[in-house]
């Protein structure tokens, strides 16, 4: 029984939506957090942990999979969501993020992007067509399309010519899966068996170009869903450009977009980010922020971050967050996180992310609340007062 | 209310004991399996996870926390229970054997053992009276005598010499832990607020050494025993001696302790170990193996031991055993487990080590069964089947 993608908005309040986006899997309210699971395992996450956290949808990485273990192999295990034990939703981005951030080890080209592996140092191209293949076989409940993301700064030129790129490589990305739906069985020979398709519900997401250029990303957004994606998303941001000028292209490009289909922004961000997006009309995050940043020692907590490295917290007997109900402060101490910390203890990761993953999933839901309720702006101004744009500087306690 | 420690025979089978150990803090069921978590955690395990594994009691390293956090400071956030989390039964080494373990970096004296920290390179004086009064203030609910723990082989004479002192350092502690029973409020001064007996129904085990001599061991069995000790552990092996002669000086040793007390082999060992053990009388274990040999990727099975890493299981979609009911086994693949092990994520060890440490705990309950059904033997042959001396070159499948 294959549930088809679908995008229900429920309520607004201002640009923010609160909507529910149905996948193959099952169903994701909005706006929702992607915990990001880069080589199909969100670290330190177990899939018991990631469900009591409330956690609907994560992301995998295809550039990973792909190189490690293989799309292929995970095919033949009856696709990811078979092989990691997950079985709700799943985002996959094209790889083409990764392959860009390789830096000297990576070309591209019209054809795509080829590039040495991390791994071993291994020859890849990464066209439009095979990240569309990969992803098949990897059986995610949405794909990304390949694009090009470019760095900030970017001159207006340069950032026309990787934008048209990208709706190039869109179009190609489109044609590919429309190929692949059509296709039988029988193209799955002896000679190669493993599965070609293994989601037919798999949804496919186009996403909007063109830097901080506001002409650009109008012509990046018209054209791109004139091709008729099931969704569409913003890349290119979070990439080094200021705060503001990120919340300008978000509310400029969310504007373009389709009332009826999701809103991705992608690879961001901070909790403040969260709450300003929504208000610029965004459904769809996903970020390292909270994993990557526990495991820094960085907690996030209603008061704003704090950072359990920090000597005040050597004996301080409350739990990291005194509103917060996950299991980590039902049980433990600052105290004992910073001890766990310091001894570099495998438990300092898991009870760390733990946390984060569940403040920043817990924000979601206080914001879904809050667009149901009308009392989206309050919350805002709430996490204002928490989270400055001094995030990492700052601490929960000063 | 505070339970008085105790210990009751239920069942014999053979030499093979079923008992029931009272502490502050909790019955442990016997024989039982004590995991180890040396700097008050037991790594990758979250509490939740001991407790639905089925763990009634943890063993905690006196030395590494006495250097960090400190034993003041766990005991001013009201004991290791309080400050860890766990609030089962918990056993405190005395220090002894990792201090031992320091080689070029400690000297023993009649006083006791001067090492320098293995984290700042501080020197420090392990008394056997510091060593009563750390565990004293971290609360523990069994504190170990602090003794001297010789390496294999050993010279006879040179046994007996340590031996000798290991007895005048049991009087030595015993006394300092009466002395402390009976202090008062009024020794907590301004000056140093720190509590001084946490738990005060914590119990003292003594520990007979004598290398693999008989006839050392019987007379340091027969002079702690006559301290009246709550109950005795064997110590000074697992330490490099072969598996046949470790299993006679067990034998010998526990054929010399009293039948209403508990018998703790420190250190031991495999899963045949304990099963041997058990049928020459042992009642507690503790051994870093399963949660070790869980993170470098050997896993322990109904059919013996298997390496995740091995090529064999990159497509094997079967749990690592078929018959373990663990949360890893109800949930992951050897495929994903190996993937998740090449990728070097922490998942593989915080997965690997919940079975791992599942497969110990429940092979205890099937002993404790099989004590009390009289099937013992039999249950002792399946084991031999599995585990061999080749514990680490043999691989499940082979």
């Amino acid at each position: 029984m294959v549930n088809q993608f679908d995008f229900r908005l429920l309520a607004t309040d201002g640009l923010a939506r609160r909507g529910q986006m149905t996948t193959p899997h099952g169903i994701v309210q909005t706006p929702a957090f992607m915990p990001v699971g880069t080589q199909g395992a969100v670290k330190g996450m177990s899939v018991r942990d990631l469900r009591e956290n409330g956690a609907e949808i994560i992301l995998a990485n295809t550039y990973h999979l792909y190189l490690r273990p293989g799309d292929r192999l995970i095919a033949r295990r009856g696709g990811l969501h078979r092989f990691i034990g997950w079985n709700g939703p799943i985002l996959t981005d094209s790889g083409g993020y990764q392959a860009f951030s390789l830096g000297p080890r990576r070309r591209i080209t019209e054809d795509g992007v080829c590039f040495r592996s991390h791994l071993d140092g291994s020859e890849h191209l990464l066209t439009p067509e095979l990240a569309v293949d990969i992803q098949a076989r990897l059986g995610s409940d949405v794909a990304m399309v390949l694009d090009e993301c470019l760095g900030y700064p970017a001159a207006e030129d340069e950032a026309r010519r990787s934008m048209a790129r990208t709706l190039r490589w869109a179009a190609r990305s489109h044609d590919r899966l429309l190929s692949l739906r059509s296709r039988t069985a029988d193209h799955e020979t002896d000679v190669d068996p493993t599965p070609v398709v293994i989601n037919p519900g798999q949804a496919q997401f186009g996403i909007v170009q063109g830097s901080v250029y506001p002409n650009l990303r109008r012509e990046s957004a018209d054209a791109t869903r004139a091709m008729d994606f099931d969704a569409y998303a913003i890349g290119g941001l979070s990439v080094g450009e200021p705060t503001d000028v990120m919340y300008e292209a978000v509310a400029a490009t969310a504007a373009l977009l389709p009332v009826d289909r999701p809103r991705y922004l992608m690879g961001t961000g901070t909790p403040l980010d969260l709450v300003e997006c929504v208000a610029r009309g965004i459904d769809l995050f996903d970020c390292v922020l909270p994993t990557r940043n526990a495991r820094n020692g960085q907690l996030f907590t209603r008061r704003g971050p704090l950072n359990i490295k920090n000597a005040r917290y050597a004996e301080d007997d409350r739990p990291i967050d005194e509103e917060c109900g996950c299991y980590t402060c039902r049980r433990h101490s600052r105290a004992y996180l910073r001890h766990l910390f310091l001894a570099k203890e495998i438990n300092a990761s898991t009870l760390n992310t733990l946390h984060n993953l569940h403040f920043y999933l817990d924000t979601l839901v206080r914001i879904r609340d809050a667009i149901v309720f009308g009392s989206f702006e309050s919350l805002k101004k709430t996490l204002h007062q928490s989270y400055s744009l001094r995030l990492l500087a700052h601490d929960a306690d000063d």
